[in-house]
């Protein structure tokens, strides 16, 4: 049996890529919490460019940068395929893979950062355009998934990103995935967290009550 | 015979990629020039998201993204493979792939655009402090390419910044790359322009010619 260890933040979109990964095609391993402000040595050793999370290590040898991880697990367990075997739609679905990370990434802080702030209207405008640019350009044929019948590489980078923004936006009580707004990004995320694995890991309350914590300790931050 | 276009900048590094890749592959091709300020229809209808070059346009199928172009083709031509086919190989590969984009797409237009201003010197360090990651994390075991004996993804990306940063140094009279500092880059980069793809495509002195020609405008738009 392969040794697998993920080192992550059970919070942070891109460990959960990872863990659904593993968990989506049935794969034992062991799972280890980093503190955030005291990541461990052996973080560090792993991955020393980024020194960040997520990090998979297989056998010994450390793998980073959580979409490399997926694909790289997706190649050595093929069960429940994510990334499509066609080379066209392997590269459509890169392509939306990279725009999801590229236009989300800094969003969500941002978001999470500024609510109740001047800015926050600004920011929620920046999130609506990015929805919009799924809802036409991707969504237009009302498949289940991103990915079609089954889940793909895009469901698990969008849906990482979408799992967080909901958490945060129910921690916070503002509506960003409005229903009426977007109605086949509202549909397709029902869908995915109809997903037992994607949602339980992690639990929708656990994470709306961390980031309540997590507001807090902004606030007073920044009241201080 | 497969029906290929390229719709790219001759003097952009994102259209290098491709343009080497399929001329280290002996692809025939046929390439549009774009012109920046009045881009094709056709491209415009290829990448709808980005509107951006270069597109790879495959039996009709349009392709976007460079490096996500370069794993298509370097899947369906395999010869003079660029990808590695060991799973954990390809996989830190593709790291240092992420690891180039993200740090080198900044710093070059910000090197052309403040050269001359206070920003400058500030804008050589970021650079320098990149080359650093890049000579220590990565050449520590003085290979001939960064793939080793043979190029890979990883020469490519970071090849095709490294010649758009010499032409820029050679245009504005900068050393960048300076031998003493990096003595494994710069050996990389000699070997990495032994290439003759890599080395007339495009020509040293055209580069530096149309950079000349870039920087006068830039400057007298900024006098304007």
């Amino acid at each position: 049996m392969a040794d697998l260890k993920v080192h992550g933040f059970w919070y942070s979109p891109f460990t959960f890529r990872v863990l659904w990964t593993l968990k989506l095609k049935g794969i034992a391993f062991e799972y280890f919490e980093e503190d955030r402000y005291n990541k461990s040595p052996q973080l560090l050793q792993y991955n020393p460019v980024h020194k960040k999370t997520p990090v998979l290590v297989h056998d010994g040898k450390p793998l980073c940068e959580s979409m490399i991880i997926v694909e790289y697990i997706d190649e050595l367990w093929p069960q429940n395929p994510l990334v499509p075997s066609d080379p066209y739609e392997k590269a459509v679905a890169r392509f939306w893979v990279r725009y999801v990370d590229d236009m989300m990434s800094p969003v969500l802080p941002q978001f999470f950062g500024r609510f109740g702030s001047e800015e926050q209207d600004k920011v929620i405008k920046d999130i609506w355009e990015r929805f919009e640019v799924i809802e036409d350009q991707y969504l237009g044929d009302h498949k289940k998934f991103l990915g079609g019948d089954t889940l793909n590489i895009v469901d698990i980078t969008f849906g990482s990103f979408m799992k967080t923004l909901v958490g945060m936006q129910d921690a916070l009580e503002v509506k960003i995935l409005v229903a009426e707004k977007f109605p086949r990004l509202h549909a397709w995320f029902n869908n995915f967290m109809d997903v037992p694995v994607i949602n339980n890991n992690p639990e929708h309350e656990k994470l709306v009550a961390a980031m309540k914590v997590f507001r807090e300790k902004l606030s007073a931050s920044s009241r201080e």
